[in-house]
């Protein structure tokens, strides 16, 4: 049933709008009516915002237990970098912040795809010899997610799809859907560190696909793409003749023994719209300034997507200019040490929470490269009392008070996802929580006695 | 003709480009194509993005003249009045941003509605006894644009119509004809000092109407609305049972001659969205944070549509934490002698515009009360010359360097907007250089030889 329909509230003084005649288009079957009127109150929510749809708020929301009373909580569902304490954004950032509004020059409204010095800014910055960039090509938006909304706005229209990884980031469908446009899955593979099942995405691809998603590294999996995989990814985009969108905002954000390979330095013939913003890297998620890198060295998106996106820009008139004539002190005076000690940080948490549930019986961690995340099988014939992930991590909650996202979150069942920018004691409090509580439940499969022996 | 009918790029080495077969929904019917696989690239900009279209862009992009090179350039077209270097927002203000930057609370991700305790702030600011609001009836967005966004979106299905107001502010139009809605435009009358033709309103209410767009005060007008002309819109509304957008951006600057109702205190039964945002009040429009206040006292909104709010929020995930984060003492801390200074500057300019371009034969400015604003009619019979507004602008471009938007770029034929937020002296001299246009192209209408030897 769609959860939206209206629920008839009621008031006694609203007569109206209790009539069960009126349709949800906003139309009146209701006789008698005047002419070109409308005979009474009716005011639905459209279908874009019934279509709106985001799975973790609907399986957070509806998570009906409590955590254990006598156990604080550990949130290690929040993909927010900031909210624990111990991940602070660089004095330098933060400075470089306040010498914006000392300026008196970030007041007014910029270009609405960003100040064209900005601009200049991240194409400097993101500029590569295989991958060159000029401010033409960087469009300035309000968040990553906004970068993620204009390029699937201007390259995909109703009843086109979209490819997209699974597990994945959850707001890929939101905004595809909300548009009407259909998302298909392509798996990323456990077994080879959460690689693309290429094969699969090739035979994906039909005449309505509109472009294919790439996010590397992965929320929620950690992974980091080598550079071979990704040039297997442009090759089946190349064959197909499917743009990407390359989701990059945890881009440079990987391990010491991983490098990270932007898509575009890697391809001279797929066009690509890049998309990052300072959230992760600089540990600002809230100040929501993100943006599109357009490669398109063979000028297949030509101007026409290019002025598509200028004029989507156009809708809501570009992120906040403070945090825009920010920009150039941001990338320019953040120092090296400040993104050496985050992943530090990342890559020490990573190391001990797949190092402690790896010994656990019943679970099976994929080791992160990179991003913020780590994803965990859960072989749930072990756990029998357990339908599924989301109960699976419910009762963690209730009986642990750990919170993980379960995979149903991102379409991938029976795993969970640990965010691991918590602080080094708390994650080493969730890891041994996390075992006594599948100590707890793990039960030997049939069949498998012996195994459970040794 | 469709300004943005792509235009083939005639690149060489992109035959597929080139290739006429392909059409706009992405489907290939070249033949000989593998099934179930694009045969060629052909990546185009979705109806979407095609659909949206700024007018006052197009129309000031496709200006061909050159502004007269022995006179400064004066633009009196640009609606930010941050430009100038006369208009600049408080110290508290920007103290207040500095203040939410170096609490380092205001760095992760808020709510996509906004952070509650912000969301109280507005609430308590915007509340009236007659038309009470707490923090669930507050959404925060980027900037007022994505505000009066995420109402269209809300309200209106592809298909359905919105009625807005004629002249009018252009981006009803970008929006909506963006998403498939359709406008309906209602007139304002210029000899009532641009009150609704409310009849005409009526009259355009159609079953397929999901809301009528009110803008007081109004840009371009500059005219603001007495009570009991509100109360009538109302009562329209209320008749035709048709909700409204209150687009209030520019409320409370109204000048010490008139008084700003805020539409929802004089209706109980109307459902109103408010928008409205920092942008224009406090002289930050670039700082992007808007609001949508949601008046529902009779329950016709109901959760459905607060519910579709706050999924649409969920796409970008809301205004930049820090702007949200200073709030407060934006709020609380700002002087009345801020206020009351601007509107002074304001209120100054629009008598010195008003009187001079009321001197002016074929000219008819109407005065205006409030907003930023000043429309000027233009007597085209009296200058032949030109064959419309246009031509009128463009001409005064080239000859005096005086920049004003035809009111065709508000849908409205023979009048031009004034920008009164320039310094005094500009705005004296651009009157003497448009008195001196005026002169110099006037000619007596035909019949009329009379008035003119007066």
């Amino acid at each position: 049933m769609d959860p939206y329909v209206i629920q008839m509230t009621g008031s006694g003084n609203l007569p109206s709008v209790l009539d069960m005649h009126v349709n949800i288009s906003g139309r009146s079957s209701a006789p008698g009516k005047m002419k070109g009127r409308k005979a009474r109150w009716s005011v639905r929510p459209s279908d874009m915002s019934n279509k709106t749809f985001n799975p973790i708020r609907a399986i957070v929301d509806n998570m009906k237990v409590k955590p254990n009373p006598n156990k604080t909580m550990i949130a290690l569902s929040i993909g927010d970098p900031t909210v624990f304490g111990n991940l602070s954004t660089d004095p330098e950032v933060t400075q470089a912040l306040k010498d914006a509004v000392d300026s008196g020059k970030y007041n007014g409204y910029a270009p609405t795809i960003g100040y064209l010095s900005s601009r200049e800014e991240i194409a400097s910055y993101y500029h590569h010899p295989e991958a060159p960039l000029e401010a033409k090509d960087v469009i300035l938006t309000s968040g990553c997610s906004q970068a993620i909304e204009l390029c699937l706005a201007v390259l995909a229209n109703p009843g086109q799809n979209i490819l997209v990884p699974r597990p994945g980031f959850a707001l890929y469908r939101t905004l595809a859907e909300s548009m009407g446009i259909e998302v298909k899955c392509y798996n990323l593979l456990p077994e080879k560190s959460w690689e693309i099942d290429l094969k699969q995405v090739e035979s994906l691809v039909d005449e309505k696909t509109a472009c294919l998603i790439v996010n590397n590294p992965s929320n929620p999996c950690g992974s980091v793409f080598s550079k071979s995989h990704l040039q297997k990814i442009l090759a089946v985009a190349a064959r197909q003749c499917v743009p990407i969108i390359a989701d990059e905002i945890y881009g440079d954000m990987v391990f010491s023994d991983s490098k990270f390979e932007p898509l575009a330095t890697l391809s001279s013939n797929v066009p690509i719209l890049s998309c990052g913003g300072l959230a992760k890297r600089w540990l600002v998620p809230g100040w929501r300034l993100g943006w599109i890198l357009i490669h398109d060295r063979r000028d297949i998106f030509g101007n026409e997507i290019r002025d598509g996106l200028v004029k989507l820009s156009q809708r809501i008139l570009g992120p906040c200019t403070i945090v825009q004539g920010a920009l150039k002190n941001i990338l320019r005076r953040t120092p090296q040490e400040f993104y050496h000690n985050t992943l530090s940080l990342l890559k020490s948490n990573a190391d001990l929470c797949y190092g402690a549930l790896a010994a656990i019986p019943g679970l099976r961690p994929v080791r992160p490269s990179g991003a913020m995340y780590l994803m965990v099988g859960i072989e749930m014939e072990h756990f029998p009392e357990f339908e599924n992930d989301v109960e699976f991590t419910e009762r963690l909650v209730a009986e642990q008070s750990v919170h993980c996202l379960p995979g149903t979150c991102f379409e991938y069942l029976n795993f969970f996802r640990v965010v691991i920018t918590v602080p080094k004691v708390m994650m080493l409090e969730a890891c041994s929580r996390i075992q006594e509580f599948c100590e707890q439940h793990y039960h030997c499969a049939e069949g498998s006695q012996e195994e459970c022996d040794k």
